[in-house]
């Protein structure tokens, strides 16, 4: 069978060197062309990248839709939010499947994405019609969509974590708490400056964009979604959100707090891990740690498995959900090619079951 | 005027060492005896601990408490727990001032210590006359003090972020939430193992002892020795304590959750952060950071401050303090020098005022 | 076709779980049994890894050669040293074929091994078969062995560094050093203790085994066979070797330094650089740096990759050599399994290609 | 006594930081005046370094060498080399005394500068009176100096290690070879970049600057006084310098190496371990460890200590002299200060002699 012919368009960040890791090795797709700006157009992506020498050296160039629709059947869009809204509808009505991996059609109500983001939400349509792409929730529309947003890295985390438990209305959805700690990684490439220069993150720790961080709604309507998906919809879905930034690479780990209802006082630990087993269960990148386990980064990171575990603190009657992810692979680039191998009906799992590296 | 004298009983582990760095540098005491066990006696404090070398070449000692009331004025006890209970009422009674750095004394309930510790207390006179060590709340106690327990010290960040409030009766006792990364150090020299060699712990994080640590206990009795001196103890104080090992060798950084009380449902961060200038604005040790501000380890690490600042979540209605101090200072060996300055007539600050190392 | 049957035996270290990871995407090759000892017995791998979960969920098994042969085609060894020694011959006796990646059978020299190792050779008839698994030097002879001595992670990196130059008589063989760095999962799971605890190691960098390391003779040897096949083995290589202990989990960079012999003075950097260029430009596992540019652990950490670049410093008419690799991949179980797919007729870079994380 | 005033000029970097925190505990001296430049004027030096927040609030000020003279009598310069140049003659006349912790009066011979640095020398009177800042080797002149430039920090490490065995001709200069590996720190706090961006460091070791690195001049000259000191002047020294970046915030570890002239062939390691001895046994910063003894890092970052250790490869017959340091204490603004201690007639060792920070 032919190999899926993909595109990146954005490829000098960590989501786009790390799609094309993944695309390197995966059996079912092949890179076609990978875009940047300025001047980078013409270099080859293993000069900016020198891990992918003799992996990928694919030449970055500076196309234009026509041109990705010519040659793709789909792209990944890894650019900064806002710039997205501009190419997606134009892909689209080309006939190219798309896959965003950044904030633009994740969020359904353009106004929240506004108040947000602070940029009107000008792609409407795409933007009705785009599929929040969480393959453990949404899979059956992933599989039919032509656009598909890529989740948010925290929101992943935070969505598994809890969505079980929403889902069947068994947390009060005002006591939800996300602390999560993040790899630095996650601020992007670009981002660097003296906050994120090696002394000064080395040896430390702290919270950043604590109440204020642009993934909450996000984490609040996937919260919602799996409540009114269970039925259980009658009460928002509110988060208080702290990230901090850890001196790691990558990963994320976010632990997650919540009162149980009054219907499930008296649920032991058992009761609340077999809402994960039953919800994850048969999901190949799901994996529910036994009852006493709780999730760390370095089991995940450079996987695209999200590791969850649960304990329940009978003295204050708190539910807390922890879960670990690769904020660049489950988070970011491997989920984006989970929903590639679902978009074109490839094998979900293909070019995505590596282990983690460890130590 | 002569200097104090000064024993470390368990000078081998990373409070020990860290005393005897302190002193040291201290203007007004002199280290006369240190002690360890085994092997270790007739070695030099720097043999184990080359950082030392030139500056604290103290012989290890096997000595008897009459052996160090012979010689010493004060003694810090840096034991595993259960070990203190033995030595410190033969200390007292010879006449020696005791800072016990572990937890045999922090906790005045005896069936309490029991509960966590799984060990009877069988030194009742001794914790009777103990006072808790945490200079912001209990200075004038600590000033006629024989025995001094030294706090936890991941109660010591949560109870200083948390204490004006619940001293106030603004906060909820029942929606406190701590959530605590704590670097490696905290486990003490002698836990090494598997789980914290280090090619397993760089670039991990993970969640510990949820909802079982032992300091969950300590927290709650000085956040409800702050309520009561305010006159709000009418509530009992349940804090969710959620410990988290971050890959640094030390510093914690606790963020502390609540929801305010309905009398303070309006305040504004204005008003919230002034319940920590109000308690903390004359302390040489506590700095408050600016509205906006949060604080960071790196900024603490090596010396003895704690850095504290609080965020209003105003779509959750939820109090977020966040608190930063160095282990095995302010959280252990600095905070045990603070004490022994206030029981024996010391300046407070002698010895402790060095800024942290940055970066 | 049906894939090849692999055994490990010895898998609870690290290279074992490295193997295992390999194995498990690879194409050609099956885990068919994994060994431990003692209580791991019974345990599954990723019970001792949980980064393996869903991945290689294999049971460890004690058992004997007999087992293994009617069970496996190929077996690794991953034991400490003198261990193989017991078991190798056996296995060949029984027609299994064998990769030892300890050191037992990398040094011909029986009286060497015993001067470095301080044990007696028990096994002389295996010795003297055994290959040395250095593909890019050593392709045809690992193409029809039965027992492959896997190089070990230092002399990997410093041999694939000097032997082009050794064998054409280009370097002086008295004036060879060779200073590295290596991560901490080089000295193997089970060597954890109070100097590879984590906060002792944070923020460290020691050289250790100065003048003494058990890899100098392997690279000796290494260096003097490349110089035999170039016809340049008139003079004794002798090295002096340097390892030091870097803070990070995997890893190894080697700076290599000679002075050319007479007839190369007067080489420029182009012209050593072509040294490379002639032996390892066809190498799917060699990667040649531009003139100007020298490696990175960071570009090859995860994958079998060695990055080599040379500098001439002209001003004390010296080349510097400098060699990246993954200590548990191009120096351990990477290239064990490259010598696999030799001696089994498979594809070389089966499994193999992958590229390194990064960041 | 009244104290010495101190103006930092050039403050807003890891060394005007690493200054200011030593003047705030420094018995003798008071910070009176720290410039910046740009915006940073009128902003409190803790502002931009949290750390010093209630320890060293000095307001940063855009001050003229008029104002310098006329509130400091001593003056530590903390630019960019070029910069120097401008300020040092004019503070000279106006009676400040003066340490440059930058480059541009380190190199006794103009040309040698202008070959290195790119700038022509345009301070030359100055350049002839100013005296390298060692105290170890340049103690009386640095008393009665009035500008002293203050070694680079690799420099500081490589002198201390080999100039003993320059000094007595013991070592054959062409052979030496110095294998560095520094924090990131070194770099200065301005230099900030993708390259140093924490996700790439982190993991990471690699080589710079790899045989072009500016301090090779500055150590060849430190060298080459030894020997003239010593009488054995009539060899030149020349030195292979390989730097390494370590992802480590701080701290400076040099291994070098060099062949024992003739005369000293038949030395055994004790013997060698003799020059140290006799060089620095009563030095306050120098720790000569035990024979069988290398040094660390971790034992020095933090403190104004220079470690070193020696082993004799008698296989080779090399020598491989290791020191370690804190590139900002002993590489740099300790350093500074106990210069300025020298310079003021204060207690060498006033405000130094804190231990590391361990673990």
């Amino acid at each position: 069978m032919d190999k899926v012919t993909v595109g990146i368009i954005g490829a000098s960040g960590y989501t786009g060197v790390e799609l094309a890791r993944l695309l390197a090795a995966h059996p079912g797709a092949r890179l076609e062309l990978a875009t940047a700006s300025g001047e980078r157009v013409g270099q080859r992506l293993s000069d900016l990248f020198p891990s992918l020498r003799k992996v990928c050296d694919i030449v970055l160039e500076e196309v234009d839709a026509a041109t990705i629709a010519a040659r793709c059947q789909v792209a990944f869009i890894a650019l900064g939010h806002g710039k997205a809204l501009e190419i997606v509808p134009d892909l689209l009505a080309r006939g190219v499947k798309v896959i965003d991996l950044g904030a633009d059609f994740r969020l359904r109500d353009a106004a929240v994405y506004q108040e947000w983001y602070k940029l009107p939400h000008t792609a409407a349509a795409a933007l009705a019609e785009a599929v929040y792409g969480l393959p453990e929730w949404q899979r059956e529309k992933i599989k039919s969509a032509r656009l598909v947003a890529n989740p948010g890295c925290y929101p992943t985390s935070a969505i598994l974590a809890l969505a079980p438990y929403m889902a069947h209305g068994a947390i009060v959805p005002e006591t939800i708490i996300v602390d999560s700690g993040s790899g630095v990684s996650g601020a992007g490439r670009s981002s660097f400056g003296v906050a994120s220069y090696f002394p000064e993150v080395s040896g430390d720790y702290k919270a950043y964009g604590v109440a204020s961080h642009r993934h909450t709604p996000e984490i609040e309507q996937g919260l919602q979604d799996a409540a009114n998906c269970g039925g259980h919809g009658e009460r928002t879905a509110k988060v208080t959100f702290t990230p901090h930034l850890l001196p790691i690479p990558r990963g994320i780990l976010s632990t997650c707090y919540a009162t149980p209802t009054k219907e499930f006082h008296g649920c032991n630990l058992h009761d609340f891990r077999q809402f994960l087993v039953k919800h994850y269960e048969e999901e190949p990148f799901v994996r529910i740690l036994d009852a006493g386990q709780t999730p760390q980064i370095k089991h995940v990171a450079g996987s695209n498995f999200c590791d969850i575990g649960v304990v329940l603190d009978e003295r204050t009657n708190r539910l807390i959900v922890i879960a670990a992810e690769d904020n660049l692979l489950k988070g970011a680039s491997g989920q984006a090619v989970q929903n590639m191998n679902l978009m074109l009906g490839l094998d979900e799992t293909a070019g995505l079951l590596g282990a983690s590296l460890y130590p």
